[in-house]
């Protein structure tokens, strides 16, 4: 290694030039050109974290479904807004498989990525009752989904799950639920960006407190089966991966074909309804809807107001996915295991380099490593720590924007850090903590 | 021609078992379900002009172009939300060859069909000026348009320009537009149901009344090109698709893929911006978007929240397709005018056997024949005559759900009607005409 930490004065003036003020507070995009003009003028590369996007090719079984569907002439009829009859039987197949939850086909539904998903569910869910409809987000979590509420005018409630796991997560929900005024609670579990995973008595308590107070509960599974602490491969046998769906009535479920089979490029997902949800009414939804239920509001209400369906040839993608899993022909956790080694990896020099792992622990266990992990150095905030790091050609973002109030810390996707660039890692954190002895 | 009227008990019996009390006041789908009972019930085949769906295959070079980017590995990888650069260049091309616009192809973003263009546009305009918040409908129009705003909680005004075409657009137009809270105005050009085309003084009252009142213009453009009463198809040689643009300073096109280029499945188009929009700021805005501009906010607040982009494929689909129209080496309109050639002979099937053509004029000359038209039959109102033509085998939708005044009319579809029905249809119109004697 040479040149790490790059010349100061060279990083300085780049930043000074495309009028940045502090690179720990600057947005993805921002951050992103300050490395491209870095490694212009270093030729040293960064180790890139600040991205949460696949690094694997798209599962191919997709792409060979997708160019069949393409070449017996898909693109020029309207795809049915509810889905095809096929996506929404292997759907329902693989929920079964592989969440050991029994729903009917007609309640899973085809959207345009889970980020149509989760913006359906918002705006469907805040129509429903006009003095409950605030979204309660149990943080940190995918800043975009806040971003939804905002522009749609939605109310929104935060608390950070960090210091509420476990026998402590009741009473906390409680603390909001009981107000009256919630008609919806979201997480994502395995977690973005903290990568914790809710275990099964924690699932329970989040569904019966719902139910206690009638709220829907949307589970954002965009990381399926990828705490590789388990193994959840294997259709139709044990461990499952955990779900609330197995004690809330009313419950709203997304899983992603982004992540957990890298097809995040054809905008492809499936939501997942439970039957007491699908069949929900009220008066007030006639204000919005002409549709009489909540599962026929969001489907022919929300997703055909949004984009009339979704692309027929990701819907055929998806198909072939899903029925390959739940034939037992397709192992998708397999090519995933790649992440969680290089988490395992790149948290090991971190730790012995003086760094924290933030979110740290499943209650008594240590979480699990993935995609995503979140990290500190003692005496930095996360936005010092982002702003030091750019000199020694390492990138990442801050968790205050997930909403997190571990201000100390920061976000790393291990996911387009290629395996030999986790050397070139380990060195550069060996030389910042000599640089910055920890007092 | 036998079996022409169906036998009314069998036909009504299947009605009642479908739980249906007018088949002209049913939904669409309804009338689906009613149509595949009669179809079994008779060995006959309806002549079917209730759905406005492509009837061509895709362009080719779409689907080409689409299956070389899966083969590329486009599946795996997010794609920009302002979509891909050569799609945005192809954009502005095609805007410049054929509207004889010029725009910035930052101006220029895909969207998932124009579905999502009218919805993008209509969240983001709504959140500009909290007093000025109202979108005004120059009707007849496409009824989604208007279940996008009342999910969206917008409010909304409308009147049918039948009456007010021509000169006396403009005052019609200063009647709502004074008041000072329209915040949009939206049309479709040519116009769906009733496939009349604004002409350019039309246009340019439109474009100048709406810059007097500060009002954007959205201009619906999802029958590109298929006017064919004058030959749009040539690359930077008039005569150019008549637009609001030339006059508007603050307008939003959309360019659908769905009809003019037979691409409905792949849920592709472009929505074009005036620079002047794009820049456009308020203060208002602030509440709802962390972008400083309409276009950002269209884009990276909108479009990213909705969707998080545009399937990959799908954008080298349409950017293949614009580039081989700017090239010249594909003549788009020459497959679409087989709609034009069967709308002129079933129009005047219609007209021969007693009906009424009810937007049958663009002011002093008739009116295209393209996609769609509009009839009626003396002494029906539109719903009755939709449920007596269910005994002939003719299927259709009311005008009413477009918000039209003309109240005695039907909309007719010619895409999904095949050349061998034309003879048919016109035999059970001459039968429809015996047994219903105009006084």
């Amino acid at each position: 290694m040479q040149n790490i930490p790059f010349d100061r004065a060279l990083v300085d003036k780049i930043i000074a030039k495309n009028n940045i003020k502090s690179v720990g507070a600057a947005s993805i995009r921002e951050v992103k050109k300050i490395i491209d003009d870095v490694e212009a003028a270093t030729s040293e590369k960064f180790v890139r974290m600040e991205m949460g996007v696949p690094g694997l090719p798209a599962v191919s079984i997709g792409v060979e479904a997708e160019i069949e569907a393409l070449k017996n002439g898909c693109a020029a009829i309207y795809p049915d807004i509810y889905g095809t009859k096929e996506l929404k039987q292997e759907t329902a197949r693989f929920v079964k498989n592989f969440l050991d939850v029994q729903v009917p086909e007609d309640c899973c539904v085809p959207t345009v990525g889970s980020m149509q998903g989760s913006f359906a569910a918002f705006m469907t869910i805040a129509r429903l009752d006009g003095k409950k409809n605030k979204i309660l987000f149990v943080d940190p979590g995918f800043p975009v989904q806040k971003q939804q509420c905002r522009i749609l005018g939605i109310e929104t409630e935060h608390f950070d799950v960090y210091d509420y796991r476990g026998d402590k997560l009741g009473a906390k929900l409680e603390e909001y639920l009981s107000k009256g005024d919630v008609a919806a609670l979201i997480y994502s579990s395995p977690n973005n960006p903290a990568w914790f995973s809710f275990n099964e008595q924690e699932l329970q308590t989040i569904g019966e407190t719902a139910n206690k107070y009638d709220v829907i509960v949307i589970e954002d599974l965009a990381y399926f089966g990828m705490d590789f602490r388990k193994d959840y491969s294997k259709p139709g046998v044990p461990p499952f991966q955990p779900t609330v769906a197995k004690w809330a009535k009313k419950y709203l479920l997304m899983i992603s074909g982004s992540k957990a089979f890298s097809y995040a490029g054809q905008r492809i997902a499936v939501t997942i309804m439970s039957p007491e949800l699908f069949e929900f009414k009220t008066d007030y939804m006639k204000n919005y809807f002409s549709q009489d239920t909540f599962g026929r509001a969001l489907i022919f209400g929300s997703l055909y107001a949004l984009t009339s369906g979704t692309a027929f040839s990701p819907q055929y993608a998806l198909t072939a996915i899903f029925k390959a899993c739940n034939d037992g022909t397709y192992n998708f956790v397999e090519p995933l295991k790649d992440y969680g080694q290089k988490a395992h990896q790149m948290k090991k020099a971190l730790v012995e380099n003086g760094f924290k792992i933030v979110y740290d622990k499943d209650l008594d266990v240590d979480i699990a490593d993935g995609f995503y992990f979140t990290f500190s150095y003692p005496g930095f905030s996360g936005e010092e720590l982002l702003s030091e790091l750019v000199y020694y050609g390492i990138s990442a973002i801050s968790l205050t924007i997930c909403r997190s109030k571990r201000t100390e810390g920061v976000r790393a996707c291990v996911s387009l850090v290629p395996h030999e660039m986790i050397k070139p890692f380990e060195e550069r954190l060996k030389i910042f903590h000599k640089d910055h002895p920890i007092k």
